[in-house]
């Protein structure tokens, strides 16, 4: 898994700082997360091929989560796309996106397909043989959701030096990848334990943002293998996370902390701070593994 | 009059090039002009301050025109504005800019008066003491009208050598400045072309974006100062610029020369080409007084 952070900063875009947009590498998808204003732009920058994205999730629709969706809509069209793309995101989008296009009498030659949500419970909203994603319903001034995007459980790996020593024809192969044991002609069971390692641990990432704090997301993103979680506020501005409806720093490790989270990012920064270092400090009273978020950064796990 | 190009690109925003907006520093007002998606970083970035615009003029609604409106109307608010704010635009700009901010259910503490054009015909939508501005109907995809702002004639000048030699009281010097004669205390009538001077010729100045070539406006804006026309595609381009209702360099100059305008600034590129001198080049071989427009340029006239 890649994450690639386009923008993590809260309100408005600035010229140094964008609003929130992340594309998150898994099992060749290229989701794109949100979508603040300019982040056409900021793929741009990042190189990041706009032909390789075909699913778009969007968390709420406050505008530095979503503004700069009719135009990356607009692009697909003028870079001649027409592989379809999927949109996920709260009831309206449909309504926002196809009229700011009618306005402009333009239209997409691809396959746009809104997939709408309403559901105040976690919903499964996308699912391949390799992938799932699930809505983490969040608690914020307007709609919320977050995203838990999760591996599935791969094949068993083969284990070469036994299956050589056993003499098993590849015919074999595929079933014992499946778990299954192996009868040879002589009528011996060998156990797939002994011809197979263990899967690789599927790995999951949970986005949440925005929220204020709220430990009943805690038992979804149990284990979770990396959180991000906002954290607009630090302390000093605890009443206004409260008051809007955001979290702080501490607030997103409590979180973290309880779900047994293997790494925290944090993000979604008050522009009122100059300096973001702050929010690691304050997280990492209550949980060891903090990351910070940042325009630009990539993470690999 | 101050013109700063904010962007001036046609089509998507890239890394380094933006869509079209524009700032006209006219008679202490600062009106801006479009507004593509990252306008308001643009702001930010050449240091214009965001409560010094009340008026801002949509052409029309294509996405690189006006995709930036909803952001920039929603800072306005988390800025804290209260002035009132004018938004001049095609009809349906109202519908999407509520809809997208009720989306969000957000909402201005500031008045916003939204002024619907639909009108093919000329209109003068604004008016004050100094300054008016007119549509200019353009000839494009959707409906379009440029902008013509023009200063009005202002106040004679004082001759302060001939108001000392007469021993002119200031009691007189409003109406001296308003064209009026002065009646002296022996009854003597004093010319008012003895005691002052012609004021300064106004300056005007016509935003012709985006259209095809349309030699009807040239009436219009006969005599203009600067004359900012967009010139999508060069010459060897001519057929596109036919099929999608866009202008080449030379049709720009074509206006400019008829027009008799006293400057053509050249703008709207398509990001096919690599460098834009040939649009001066290919409009300089009609009309003498071409400049380029690029993104963070100003002009002064």
């Amino acid at each position: 898994m890649k994450l690639t952070i386009l923008g993590c900063y809260a309100a408005t875009p600035r010229t140094l700082t964008n609003p929130t947009s992340q594309v998150l590498e898994i099992k060749n998808h290229m989701f794109l997360i949100d979508c603040g204003e300019g982040t056409q732009v900021q793929l741009r920058k990042h190189k990041i091929k706009f032909s390789r994205i075909n699913h778009i999730f969007i968390s709420h629709l406050h505008g530095d989560h979503f503004f700069g969706l009719p135009g990356l809509v607009s692009t697909f069209r003028l870079l001649g796309r027409d592989k379809e793309m999927h949109i996920y995101g709260p009831k309206g989008i449909k309504e926002a996106v196809t009229l700011l296009l009618k306005l402009g009498d333009s239209w997409t030659n691809y396959q746009l397909y809104f997939h709408e949500l309403t559901s105040a419970e976690k919903e499964l909203i996308y699912e391949d043989e390799k992938v799932t994603v699930e809505t983490i319903p969040l608690n914020h001034r307007v709609y919320t959701n977050g995203f838990l995007f999760k591996e599935k459980l791969g094949e068993r790996k083969l284990n070469v030096d036994a299956v050589k020593y056993h003499e098993i024809d590849k015919a074999y192969f595929q079933n014992i990848k499946k778990g299954k044991d192996v009868v040879t002609e002589m009528g011996e069971i060998i156990a797939n334990a002994e011809l197979s390692f263990d899967p690789v641990k599927p790995r999951s990432y949970a986005f949440c943002s925005d929220t204020a704090f709220k430990p009943d997301i805690i038992a979804q993103i149990k284990e979770v293998d990396v959180l991000y979680h906002e954290s607009t506020f630090l302390e000093s501005e605890k009443h206004l996370a409260e008051k809007t409806k955001h979290a702080t720093a501490k607030e997103a490790a409590e979180i973290a902390k309880k779900a047994n989270a293997g790494t925290l990012i944090l993000g979604h920064y008050s522009t009122r701070y100059k300096s973001i270092s702050l929010f690691k400090e304050q997280a990492e009273e209550i949980f060891d593994n903090v990351l910070l978020a940042d325009d630009g950064k990539c993470f690999e796990f």
